[in-house]
């Protein structure tokens, strides 16, 4: 990489970080918590969010911003739940960036909201560098991906506070060792929260709302 | 997108674009055809070219570059086949160079060789911008990421020569639609190859070797 273009990276990243810093104050003098949920593409993000607004229907207020190079498929299949949803497309991009989330915050109802997903684009490396102001990030890791993944993409994993293994109800046709996932992520982030899910059967949502819940309650009370 | 920038990744692409033309006459100077695979990360990429190796062995001498942020569990993967390997790790970056490329065909007995795979970085967007100076791109998508991929990320499906949907053992486990896919993909790209596929049981992989194996003979004889 050359001298030249380090520098223009610096700077792009330094202006992201500004409006990144901008979001942070918006979310904390509102008080609700942002969740920034990185993975392959089709490790079932969409599926996972959908599933946990309707877990968290009447508890917890839910909208969800959703980062696309094309298409509205996601936004719609949210808004099917009941929950409001703006789509991004980046055309071409392969991550959000906080400029992005600053401008789609303003197309949510944020002011009756408890709790906002953005749902990045789909790629495990490029969006972990690109900090949107988010309360934390989310890691989601399917099953058929391989228990590799860690160990080869390790960044997403090293920054996430939770990860979620999705799609278990595969796991009897995968070469998917869940000891070896669970210690490749946790010898990277020793703090990370591990919750393993399906969420096309439902099995394990219940654990990963309930910390939702509890990370709500925490911030709003 | 600022000015600054679009110079700046005008100018690494034009650089990789030299590169990639050096490549290009290199593999034609020895009549070797050369195909980067491109897809997400999980999709089954080192399986497939594993089960390729050995269902050609002794008609087609294959070797294979390896891209991957960190690791060398591919190339290690490839070996066990009997077939060369090298390892390119990128550490960070999100996608491989024509650069690199240039210097690891230096580390393969290319001589030797009918056929070499570059297997890209896992990731269904960036690697597809940059030109290796290859024969052919090949993108995998895997049953279990969803049949709406193409339409959600179009640019690799609208540049490759071949899609190889893997994963068609878990066709009866996933919401996939197979005609939906393949319109998708040929509304993008009306000249495509699409071949289906289980890496694992080997259901189709007699097809894509056949035409592995004209595309050789066409080159070399």
């Amino acid at each position: 990489m050359n001298m030249r273009k380090v520098k223009v990276q610096q700077k792009i990243l330094i202006a992201n970080e500004e409006f990144a810093s901008r979001n942070r104050t918006f979310l904390a003098e509102r008080k609700i918590p942002c969740l920034n949920v990185i993975s392959s593409p089709g490790s079932g993000k969409t599926t996972i969010l959908a599933k946990t607004i309707q877990e968290l229907k009447g508890k917890v207020k839910i909208g969800v911003i959703e980062g696309d190079i094309q298409t509205d498929i996601d936004a719609q299949r949210i808004r099917t739940t009941g929950a409001p949803a703006f789509q991004i497309n980046t055309n071409g991009a392969c991550h959000l960036s906080a400029a992005q989330i600053s401008a789609a915050f303003h197309k949510l109802p944020v002011d009756s909201l408890d709790l906002i997903f953005i749902e990045n684009v789909g790629n495990l490396v490029c969006p972990s560098t690109f900090d949107l102001g988010e309360t934390a990030k989310i890691a989601v890791l399917s099953v058929p991906e391989g228990d590799d993944k860690p160990a080869k993409y390790p960044a997403i994993f090293a920054r996430a506070a939770a990860v979620l293994i999705n799609k278990i109800d595969l796991l009897a046709l995968a070469d998917f060792d869940i000891e070896k996932a669970k210690a490749d992520i946790l010898k990277l982030n020793k703090d990370v929260m591990i919750f393993l899910l399906s969420a096309k059967t439902g099995d394990g949502l219940q654990q990963w709302c309930a910390w939702l819940y509890e990370m709500v309650r925490n911030k709003t009370r």
